[in-house]
């Protein structure tokens, strides 16, 4: 039998899907499995969106132009330009989702054994598009006890080498919701510009801001032209994850013209997704609006019930649909997957994401778990009080003060 | 400003699109121009698909599971199964195009500096995905001479090297259009077995076979499951290049395990693309032999008008939409160039792709080209004649006596 490559073993696999199995055989045995561990959201797709599919009108389902239709990257161009980005329809290269977004940018950019810096936690898919290319994430920690805020500059300085390519933020981030300051952008600009490196921007959840704080994207500084990578996608910002469509935009010509051979390959992105993304730029602010009151609703009522359990701590996040908690646990993968194969309240129960999967330190994330608030807030407080329960019975659980007591014992 | 990846430097632009900013010229100057150059076919994608998609009744347009949706995957097996495959759902995983199905493909089973044995002339883009993974593709000559069949396996065998890791192969062939026999087939099985490689099989075109010769898939050998990897696409089958859709079957547990972790980091594939390949399986058998029908008929249509043409050759291919032509001229992308900058002929001109981007080996191909018969019968008809003016008067003609001479006088 041939063998797999050493590329193929060491790929990870989604450490968020890894827990299907327990929840598919709760399910079987008769459970209600609220769904927080996954960024699909329940919000309904625009019907602008929707009514575009279905008014489709050509016979001959055709590849389109590498880089998108041109009538596409004029609609988009209107959106980015109304958020302030200043690009013409030149500056886009269209794409299967964020995720051909993000590995055609990496393999424009960076070798094999080039760095990219990524404050951590992050999005665990990055670490496979890193592996894909043989390219090394060297993560900078950000703590959950200032809300995962952008960690020092002095971090970077020591992390950056003579391989480092690219800074890589996510704002508003997955999976800690934080979003970036104006300073804390700054703070990145003049970095990337002494160091001479790329700035990959992740901007999945540009739509979803909280608390009157505005969205500062890398597009809204000046003289990073040369600098910035925007990687964009209509999954979350229509609630059209299954669309697989998405974007990179750049203003640097060399970039784009080295991307598009990349493009090129894989020959075109979706007509169809494309007709629907082309009508998704006319969606009335009143969705946003709807969807953002319905989202900070739900926020809140997440963050208020874990902040009022026992032993847990979850910062109230500034955007994204995402919140990080500390639970009074051992270790988060046996917690998730033990409220899924052993616990029930009420014959429900709640499938969570372990944060270790979105770190890449050792032992960090081991008390955190990440929670999407994708279900509606009926559900989400039925979820909240399936957690409270299971906390207080969960064989594994560790307060703050034995805690302390344990990494005594082992000093 | 930050340097571009040395990967990026070395990727391949594409061969067939380099011609395109000519051809627009020439459009722009109020020429007709027959395109033969990209299998972008005619031919109406079936009612039933396109139905599908103006049906869809769903609100949430969600992410699908990484291997496609389970439906999918059941309509998909009805169909291989139906062509004597024996598989089931579990032995397929649903991709973005055989692009996709090519670039996971390339990634779970070969590292850095393996290699990869290919026939050419070969799909130009095997080399762009083979320089995103730093593989190294292998070519062997086949030759226009007795149609482009399967080179002698002691060619093969003395490619073979401790790098090598499989054969990947095309049939009905993109771009010679040779539909490999049984005998060649049964060779090439006994090759990959002695030396425990891959066999990867892009079957793009397995519908359009002619001449009553049977199509020979490696799904049909016995013996071949850990070895065999075919690469399938919606794209050519029912003329859907646009939505995007493909897939990977293999019986080998190993190679599935880890292409789905490949999968998993991109998440899903289309939605609404797997909704209407459902429908796709359903499309009534007259629809294939229309198509083919027409596609013989066109077929016949070129060969015959080449090989009426002084010192053309084109041999009768068995199956796909293209034939190769052997011309008498000094370069084929100087003289496709040439047509679409200079000539013309009744205000008409063809754009044709150059054979020196589908061989690797320096100088094959040079009299070249490909034409895809992606046009109704009228319009090639037209093309041909224009073909034939423009041999008489391409200034840098070549016949076999003078290339001859020319050669004697370079010795």
């Amino acid at each position: 039998m041939p063998n797999i490559s050493r590329k193929g073993q060491r790929m990870p696999a989604s450490p968020i899907r890894k827990l299907t199995p327990y929840a598919d055989q709760a399910k079987l045995n008769g459970r209600t499995v609220y769904h927080l561990n996954i960024g699909q959201p329940d919000i309904e797709t625009p019907v602008g969106m929707i009514q575009a599919v279905k008014n489709i009108d050509f016979k001959v389902w055709a590849y389109t132009p590498s880089e998108g239709t041109l009538s596409y990257r004029k609609q988009l161009t209107k959106y980015y330009n109304k958020a302030g980005y200043n690009i013409t329809p030149e500056d886009i290269i269209v794409t299967a989702g964020g995720s051909e977004a993000i590995s055609i940018t990496f393999m424009t950019c960076l070798d094999a054994g080039d760095e990219v810096i990524v404050p951590e936690p992050f999005y665990a898919n990055y670490n496979s598009f890193a592996s894909q290319s043989d390219i090394v994430v060297r993560p900078i920690l950000s703590h959950i006890t200032n809300g995962f805020a952008l960690p020092p500059i002095s971090e970077f300085e020591k992390t950056i080498t003579d391989k480092t390519r690219a800074i890589f933020i996510c704002s508003p981030n997955n999976p800690t919701g934080y979003l970036y300051s104006r300073e804390e952008m700054e703070a990145l600009k003049a970095l990337v510009l002494k160091h001479d490196l790329y700035l990959f921007a992740d901007e999945a959840y540009r739509e979803f801001c909280y608390n009157d704080q505005p969205f500062v994207s890398p597009m809204h500084l000046d003289g990073l032209d040369e600098n910035v990578i925007i990687i964009d996608t209509v999954s979350k910002r229509y609630s059209a994850c299954g669309a697989r469509l998405g974007c990179i935009i750049t203003k640097n010509r060399k970039f784009w013209e080295t991307a598009i051979k990349f493009a090129q390959a894989r020959l075109s992105p979706g007509l169809v997704e494309q007709i629907a993304g082309e009508a998704a730029i006319d969606t009335p602010d009143e969705y946003f609006e709807r969807v953002k009151a319905e989202y900070t609703a739900r926020r809140n009522t997440v963050v208020n019930a874990l902040n009022n359990m026992e032993g847990v701590f979850c910062p109230n996040p500034g955007g994204a649909f995402y919140v990080m908690a500390q639970l009074p646990i051992d270790n988060s993968d046996k917690f998730c997957q033990w409220m899924l194969e052993e616990f029930s309240y009420e014959n429900q129960t709640v499938m969570m994401a372990p944060a270790t999967g979105f770190y890449s330190t050792p032992g960090a994330g081991l008390n955190e778990v990440r929670l999407a608030y994708v279900l509606n807030n009926n559900d989400l407080a039925k979820a909240m009080k399936c957690l409270e329960e299971a906390l207080k019975v969960y064989p594994g659980r560790v307060t703050a003060e034995n805690r302390k007591q344990k990494a005594e014992s082992i000093l």
